[in-house]
């Protein structure tokens, strides 16, 4: 547990500034004092009893600064009471974890004198972010100095001043010592060692912390697969009979590991505190859009946008889209393959070095149009989820990782059609090796390479800044030039880009490695980079992200499990078409086909009843859990024992 | 809403018996008392605050009548403050359904005054039983007068009782009067209507009102279905190619049924208030026997019993014997086919009537020995579950049901074998055709003419008692003949049986009907008098079972969904078989089990789908649910700001 968390130091005044507000440069003077009057005003007076800072107050700049930039922070017992608001969930003194409450603060461990120390800066800034966003309108009509900017009773302020601008972004600080132990720990120290996920859990959130336990754990799970696929290229086993075996080991792996995975991810989310948490009532997305009514749930007035609408949107406007984004990567597939028969028959009529080369290239190229092309649809899918403005976060995610369908089919179709329709499984290891190996570098060097470059000429421009003011660079930064920083720097978007990586990764691996069994070693190679590069570009690419408690990795489990349904048949499909298969059944295609589809089904079924027969919670935490249930049921029976007995 | 309850009557002193308690007759007089006494003290003092009276304390019987018969009942306040200990759902006076609470008691509908009939009796008797399961041993080490039968703190007096032998029985007795009109509404009407469900949940409780509306539901979501097979039959439409069709249907419809069959029980489930009520904390089940220690969550003193013995006893000697019981099954169905061959090849010999008549027997008898061998095999399962010493209730029949699959196995086992290794479409139909009718009047028999006679010998000898008693027999029987009619009923035994009919009759229509479409028809007709027989027993034959709230029909709604999911791939390959899709692949067999199996695999996706995308729970229920959720959030939240603010 950290002590008193400070960031970049305090200001004597025993004010720890926790977040960062940034209004645009041009804000009328009056909204920025009413919104700065809100965050500073009593709770019982509609405000969120916060203490608020203006950034350059004291300091005279030269340099032409943005002025309107805040600190927020707020005293111990107003961060306490946020956690019990919140209800986190803290360790108490018998090693389970409970909902706080100021009431009970003693019983938990590490509260000790007046809580100093007793909640993680992040935590701080996680209760911060949450009392300014529930700063609601009371009687306000429309935002001071913004006509336009309107406003209703229950409104959240902040999303009201953001969505029109006046407010630029609210980020976290970073805590630069802590910062720098953990980047020590992470990924600075030569020795091999697991992650510090605790301590990332600590000063990123569960979110974050569950992401990189995932990767984590998917690496050290590929590790075996490796193991297996190595002998294939080294002692060069291009035989059929092989494969099979390894195709079958691939499929009881996959299933394996995905169980494994969700009892170990309920570990952590016990440990963490998040497993029993119960979901808090969810807001509107900010950037929802709607004609006032009253909200049949809360009762209060709020936008409303009917669903029937929204629908039509979905089924008029976005799914024509992917259908046709769908028949263009068909159509390039189609061209890929044009380009490379052309190349192969050139190579065919004059085989020399350079006609051996070209016929990589076609594959090259579609790997990088692949590349490109996802990144393409992610921001049409975005926008598009966006445009059908979906009232809750929780269903934007999902409609938005429902379009992840067309990544998987832009990334596998080709290799679907080589297989299934060409049957050529030469070509299919070729093209295999080809795009995986396309796309890793192309990640490697979005993900590694570009970060360093931005975070070297960030470095130059800070060095050429501080000769400009023509005094030796102090030691620590400054607050001030630490905010400055931090705020130019790229926000981070979240995990979706980094679990799609993974899961497009997962399925090379499952689908066809088969074919190719060397996939499971790039993967690792690929993945152990993978760490350095995300755990690089956590700590000095992007701002702090505010912690996110999660209980699990969310819709990812489930999109991972469905790519190891599809890797079952695939793996069946690929094992029945292998010649030492077929030889089995020299008089009789039909007998073979009969065969492969019985098998493939009993193992679909044998699939099924495994995810049924292996609790997804271990043992002891479902133990613990219900300990605590009976707990307090039992207080809740004697609370109305008692209340029967004072009648 | 019922006024008062009254069974069979008042007996003056206010007092109105609810639940009735048979001792053994031989039990010692010691225990009678201490058990009485235990019954009736207050709570304060580790009693239950009921009141108890003897049966027969008055009235001197000249027979041999068990002296140990005890009626209990509640003062209305007491069973108030029970529906607030059992968290019962009543309707507020919003509409809504929320958690009982005495403080808050004015603001339920239908509770005016002292409450009077603000409970129904089901709610009386549930409460009452559940406050006599809750009657804890404290200091006592044994019972008094049975030195032999161990108590240590915590544990429940009336299990261990019964599972002493000292108690011969507990059960609710039946409201004449209400009895009366429910059947007359529910049955004796002439006119075609629906089911009351809304008083058989109020006499019966959730749970078994559940059963009927599903066997309701289920009747009419099969009338499409059977309208679709009449033409078959009617105009002897033999052709494949209608058969296709058929099933086309048939698996659209199946899926459908079942996604709306969710959603309609959730709305059953809503208005009866069991949707959100939250589960209470699991006791073990009476049979449960292990070794005294501490119980990790309770942290009371209680048998335990390792979960290695159990998984031992489990995977060595439950699953060798349904091994066992398979194979027998198969020997069962090959000694079938041996019959039959013999059968035929007399016909074929010598086709006279005889030998037509002759042809038919073997399935008959096969039929019958399959219903046999079900029995059998049902007390088998229920001997194994019991022996595999389950903790909780819920376990217990988790795996009661995970046996079912034995009985799926031999009712649907020769089916299989002559649709897909004989491939003989005329003997799959036959087959068939007999075997659901065969069942269907065995079961008719014993569900519907078994009672009936029963309850004849039953009335028979109460005129014969009465007439020994000399008198004319009162318009009105005397509590005490009540009580003694009841006590010799048979006891219900639960649902299990009843959903495991209309679950095979379920895989009759779904898997083979394409072939056979007359099948529907018939369990139609099947479920039209179930509902008279069933509800006939339920009235007339069986004691009054305890109510038992249920928000859903558990695990059967993955049967019947797993079984839906079979069906997909039997049709499939059904219609793979059928002459008219064959002759479109006149050239290659492969192509045509290719499609088959792409169509196939296309459907399941689709299943998925649509079970994803249909929400389980209809929106405006969701609404309300969410809107509850919302106002308890924020009453917590006053609490705490008012707690905060005294501070």
């Amino acid at each position: 547990m950290l002590k008193q968390p400070s960031a970049g130091g305090d200001d004597g005044s025993g004010f720890t500034p926790l977040v960062v507000v940034e209004l645009a440069p041009d804000a009328k003077e009056e909204a920025v004092v009413w919104l700065t009057r809100k965050i500073s005003d009593s709770e019982q007076s509609g405000g969120a009893g916060l203490s608020v800072q203006q950034l350059w107050s004291g300091t005279a700049e030269t340099e032409k600064d943005n002025p309107n930039v805040f600190l927020v922070g707020g005293s111990r017992q107003r961060l306490l009471s946020g956690a019990e608001d919140l209800g986190l969930f803290k360790e108490f003194n018998d090693g389970s974890m409970r909902a706080f409450t100021c009431a009970n603060r003693d019983n938990f461990k590490d509260f000790k004198g007046d809580g100093d120390g007793f909640l993680s800066m992040a935590e701080c800034q996680y209760i911060v972010k949450h009392e300014l966003d529930s700063l609601r309108a009371k009687s306000e009509t429309h935002i001071p100095g913004y006509e336009k900017a309107k406003l209703y009773p229950g409104k959240s302020i902040i999303r009201r001043m953001q969505s029109k601008g006046i407010l630029v972004q609210v980020f976290p600080l970073h805590e630069t010592e802590e910062l720098k132990r953990l980047s020590f720990t992470w990924y600075k120290k030569v020795k091999l060692s697991l992650q510090p996920l605790d301590e990332i859990r600590h000063y990123y959130g569960e979110g974050l912390a569950l992401y990189f336990g995932f990767l984590e754990y998917f690496t050290f799970a590929l590790v075996p697969m490796a193991l297996v696929g190595v002998p294939y290229y080294l002692f060069d086993w291009e035989s059929y009979d092989k494969y099979v075996l390894f195709a079958g080991f691939n499929l009881v792996w996959c299933t394996v590991i995905l169980e494994a995975w969700k009892r170990s991810s309920a570990t952590m989310a016990y440990r963490w505190g998040t497993l029993s948490r119960k979901k808090a009532f969810e807001e509107p997305r900010p950037g929802f859009r709607g004609v006032l009514g009253l909200n049949p749930v809360t009762g209060r007035e709020e936008p409303l946008y009917p669903n029937t609408k929204r629908l039509l949107r979905v089924y008029l406007v976005s799914v024509p889209f992917v259908v046709l984004c769908l028949y263009l990567s068909l159509y390039v597939m189609m061209v890929y393959f044009l380009m490379e028969g052309w190349a192969l028959s050139l190579h065919d009529a004059e085989p020399t070095f350079w006609t051996t080369v070209l016929t990589f290239v076609p594959s090259v190229i579609y790997a990088v149009v692949i590349e490109v092309m996802n990144l393409i649809y992610r921001y049409a899918a975005e926008f598009l989820t966006g445009w059908e403005n979906h009232r809750l976060e929780s269903s934007y995610q999902n409609h938005l990782s429902i379009y992840l369908h067309f990544n998987f089919f832009n990334c596998f179709a080709s290799l679907f059609y080589i297989a299934f329709v060409m049957q050529d499984m030469v070509m299919l290891r070729q093209s295999l090796a080809t795009l995986l190996i396309t796309s890793q570098i192309l990640n490697q060097v979005m993900e590694a390479f570009l970060p360093y470059w931005l975070q070297r000429r960030r470095n130059k421009k800070m060095m050429r800044r501080a000769r400009k003011r023509a005094s030796p660079p102090p030691a620590e930064m400054p607050l001030a030039d630490q905010v400055r920083l931090e705020a130019d720097m790229s926000t981070y978007l979240g995990t979706f880009d980094d679990y799609l990586e993974l899961f497009l990764l997962f399925g090379y691996v499952s689908l066809f490695s088969c074919v190719y069994p060397l996939a499971a070693v790039l993967v690792v190679l690929n993945n152990v980079t993978e760490v350095y590069s995300d755990a690089f570009k956590m700590c000095h690419v992007f701002k702090r992200p505010f912690s996110e408690p999660a209980a699990n990795i969310g819709v990812w489990q489930l999109a991972f499990e469905a790519m190891s349904v599809i890797a079952v048949v695939t793996n069946c499909a690929l094992i029945g078409m292998s010649p030492q298969v077929k030889s089995y059944f020299p008089e009789s295609e039909t007998q073979l086909i009969l065969w492969t589809a019985a098998i493939e089904h009993g193992l679909l079924a044998l699939k099924l009843i495994l995810t049924f027969v292996i609790p997804d919670v271990p043992k002891h935490i479902q133990t613990k859990l219900a300990r605590l249930e009976f707990e307090s049921l039992e207080a809740l029976k004697k609370k109305v024992r008692a209340r029967s007995t004072n009648k």
